[in-house]
């Protein structure tokens, strides 16, 4: 198994360097403890806790996984003693509101710890994980009561949390959702039906789990409009604050799957449990719109930390496996073979996996910087426009770098030839854990008509034009600079052409809505590299420009430009299949029958 | 899990009409048994086993994995059944040599029966299909005596065979294997060694394996002019001809792997084992090359199967699991959602997996027919023109296909969204059993260098010029066909471009030889779309005509030209980031110092 270095240079860079967090931090509310250092002293004991701690369980997790009973359910030897830690740590509280116990730190401090702890261990990290969901939903829509009774223990780590949406017969579409609630005579509600998919939904790492469920009230409106929020504590809190009496709601049983076996993934039965009503009534999704951006973002990590672990494993075995002679004379005269990392196509499949994993934490990060201004913002306007810039971001890095990210963690398997396929070397597992990130919180199809259908063309492209501008202004500004050509040129031509391929996008769909579906999945990969473009064209700049003014780590911004030249030659030109079959018309896909698929 | 349905009518489809396999049997040296009526026969029989027998435990395979003990390997509940089924069923002989009791049918027969039992269930299927490499080797290059010991125990299926060439440090690079033969005074050798990966290595389904060693005489030369062949029995024969006394093998352990759980992925220990040399000393690997191209065909296959097992579990959910609305209204009105089958992105990745299954199978039988003529064809001449096409196609089928068999897989789990994680869905598993596909009997990088280095460069590129010229021929037969002008004219390009870009790689490599490893994986794959054109083309041009001439099938010609069109309109596209990337320089890869790539 690969073991976990948090690549603490890099992330300094993307944060300080590329995206400059300490003006970024200066100009936010209320976030005045986020000062570099603090900043980069918690970075330091986070990277600390995951090397340590969580990277030497997460092949444990994966194969002892975690065990059902009566009783509930075991989690994986040691991962119960690291959330203790992980408590004692103080980590649970990092972002949140002072008011109820938190430090009130920026939601991207708290993204660069969850990036560590993903990629050290992403079963492990999903408990922690699925807290923050809960929390946020209570802290964005509780009552002051709620906040007092719930929020303070999910904070403070002692009980976790999670989301219930999944039902047998619907995911992403939750209009069609039957678990019933029935108020009783006390102002609660009793919550009947039966939740699937419901990860960290019982384990032995917490006291109390604390469950949002959605639920339809008594003659609500069909479909999505009829959705209610509920708390539904697995153990009824006492008058003084602690779990008490067990509600009607238990696990049935947990899944057998391809990967994150550390993670109890649950069914969730409600047998007439306890319930507490959270915002408005049939308001259910709308309230949980409100943070499943920042949610996305979490789950696009996955594909930072499968690019990343994979890296991390398959360079240390590229470097050591010894195999073939260059192709150009022997590199290890002296050896029996040379070390594959001569071969040029082991460097791609290495320089993918690095140029994936350095491209999704600067998008990453970006996200995290507009969602810290959604919340932090001084001004109205700020925030809006973080909001509308947020929204485009998130459909794009929770598909695009899922997407990558297994791809990435293919190759690096890959690198490893027979041996990848083994599980002591950990490769195989990257894998497995990494091919759930394109499914859950919304498929690779969903974020695609998100982005196309949702946020571009109910917009009028307006969400695209925001950020195609700041890319115009960029290449404008750097448009004189030599070494800089070979990025900001082709950077500038695709910039371009997003714009026309979302207007001609327009056109069609205007003809027939099929095409959005058709197309979307291209487009969405399509703006997706050209995302990553404009990230590498920034990044190759702050190199060069650092480099001219004289530093110590030559070799560490060469290899920036380097990485930003592999990029634009061997990953950006897939853009140029993405623009055709996006155009490939709705009819290639729907007129042969149903009934015609197969005979 | 999906239950396998064999697809005969497209198994007839590409065998007889497509690729006229009565007049190809016809011209071959004895095979006269093989008129239509028998081979028919045989693959319907061949299909009742498959999905009546093999299927059924395809999951339980997985699920119980093999288990070691110092006694030996057990493999799953009902796997030697199913091989005694066999077995009696006479299967290990069909296309054996009748003068040690095979039934001498040709290859591609036996290929097909291979498909069926590959995508009923890969796992158990290599059992057997190791067992044919070892057949061919001693068929090929064994002493009369070795054929009566050997080869008719592994026809009749009593007896298993292996490959053994693998070891710990050295797997595609079998020039620097350690493994010693040393003379024994009888005429027999002492092998001693280890040597790992060793698939259906032990076993409980047979009385004896028959392992076939690369291992080095002593004194031999360094490298791969140094390997020598030797069968090494597990039990050494008696008089009589039956398994006798344990000979000095045994299985050390086994390995815990990502998928192919029902195969027994052996450490194999050669402590002093009697072995017997088959071939010339030193002459081992030229041994093995004879019939390599058919071992990789064989694995091909999996790609084939795991693109066919992918699409008839997702067909078969997209039918039934109701989401969303269709975004042009409501396709099933009366039902609380539309059957996924209506959304073009579902269908997009249903018609990937039925275009890649349909053309796998196309390529794969087209190769097959090029090696029924290598071993039967009546002129010298003929053997081996096929013998050159056998090669080009060869790295292609088996790279390319493993590769978007891959990609099928995936895209069938992804249809199940979060059920296709679930493992009893069997999508998963059919995602962990592919993954291998891409690894060995070569990986990708190294068919690709295969292809472009030795099969392309090194015979002037005459081996493709064989192929675009028969595409070429193709184009211009039917140039004036307006129906298949949207064929024609897209493969034409193709083909005229390929050859174009092989001499420019050619022209590249001729200043600095890296420029091939840079580029071979981009070419194989260019290669693949471009070979799928052509095939895609048949098949229209042969639905188009058969429909012209009137037929009652017309449902399943019309499919055949929709997903000919899916394929011109959305996966020959892929072609345009082949053909940038791989003329994007060997600097974008070697320029980075090896100790730049992480800080």
């Amino acid at each position: 198994m690969p073991e976990y270095k948090a690549p603490l240079r890099d992330i300094q860079f993307v944060m300080n360097e590329l995206l400059g967090s300490e003006q970024h931090y200066a100009a936010l509310e209320g976030a005045e403890d986020a000062t570099p250092d603090m900043v980069n002293a918690i970075i330091q004991e986070g990277a600390k806790f995951c090397e340590q701690v969580l990277s030497p369980l997460n092949q444990v997790g994966d194969r002892e996984g975690c065990t059902w009973s009566e009783d509930g359910v075991k989690t994986p030897t040691g991962f119960r003693e690291a959330y203790q830690q992980y408590v004692e740590g103080g980590w649970p509280s990092m972002t949140s509101d002072p008011e109820y116990g938190g430090q009130g730190l920026p939601g991207s401090v708290g993204l660069v710890m969850s990036e560590m702890v993903g990629t050290a261990n992403w079963s492990w990290g999903m408990y922690p994980g699925l807290s923050h969901g809960a929390m946020n939903t209570i802290e964005a829509h509780g009552t002051e009561e709620q906040k007092q009774t719930y929020l303070t223990k999910l904070i403070s780590g002692e009980w976790t949390g999670t989301m219930c949406l999944t039902e047998p017969h619907c995911g992403s579409d939750l209009g069609t959702l039957r678990t019933k609630a029935e108020p009783n005579s006390d102002g609660t509600y009793s919550i009947t039906g039966t939740k699937i998919f419901i990860s960290a939904g019982e384990h032995d790492m917490a006291d109390n789990i604390v469950h949002i469920v959605l639920a339809r009230l008594p003659g609500a409106p069909e479909g999505t409009k009829g959705i209610s929020l509920f708390i539904v504590p697995k153990c009824l809190p006492n008058e003084d604050g602690s779990a008490g009496e067990r509600n009607a709601v238990s696990c049935g049983s947990i899944e057998h799957k391809m990967g994150i076996h550390g993670n109890a993934t649950c069914v969730m039965n409600f047998d007439g449990a306890r319930g507490w009503l959270i915002g408005p009534e049939n308001k259910g999704l709308n309230c949980m719109f409100t943070f499943m951006n920042t949610a996305r973002i979490g789950t696009a990590i996955q594909g930072l930390g499968a690019a990343e672990l994979g890296f991390q494993g398959s360079l240390a075995y590229a470097k050591e496996r010894l195999a073939m002679r260059s192709l150009s004379g022997p590199k290890n005269p002296d050896g029996p073979a040379d070390p594959i990392i001569v071969h040029p196509d082991v460097r791609r499949m290495l320089l993918t996996q690095k140029s994936v994993a350095e491209g999704a934490r600067a998008l990453i990060y970006l996200a995290a910087q507009q969602a810290d201004i959604v919340t932090r913002g001084k001004t109205e306007e700020e925030r809006k426009a973080a909001d509308a810039m947020l929204g485009f971001l998130t459909p794009i890095a929770k598909a695009f770098l899922t997407e990558i990210g297994y791809e990435s963690a293919n190759l690096g398997m890959q690198v490893f030839g027979g041996h990848g396929f083994i599980s002591e070397w950990g490769m195989e597992q990257n894998v497995r854990d990494a091919r759930i990130g394109m499914i859950y919180e919304g498929t690779t199809g969903i974020q695609a008509l998100d982005l196309l259908g949702r946020k571009i063309l109910m917009s009028q492209g307006e969400a695209l034009k925001q950020f195609t501008k700041l890319v115009h202004v960029f290449c404008k500004e750097n448009a004189d600079n030599e070494q800089l050509k070979e990025f900001i040129e082709p950077l500038q031509q695709i910039n371009k052409e997003w714009g026309e391929i979302t207007m001609k996008l327009g056109m069609s769909a205007m003809k027939n809505r099929e095409e959005v579906g058709a197309a979307a999945v291209d487009y969405l990969m399509y703006s997706g590299y050209a995302v990553f473009a404009y990230l590498w064209a920034r990044t190759a700049k702050v190199a060069l420009d650092t480099m001219a003014d004289g530093t110590s780590e030559e070799a560490f911004y060469n290899a920036k430009v380097q990485t930003a030249r592999f990029y634009f030659k061997r990953l950006l030109p897939r853009t140029r299949t993405h623009v055709e079959t996006m155009f490939a018309g709705a009819d290639t896909l729907l007129d042969l029958p149903e009934e015609h698929f197969a005979f």
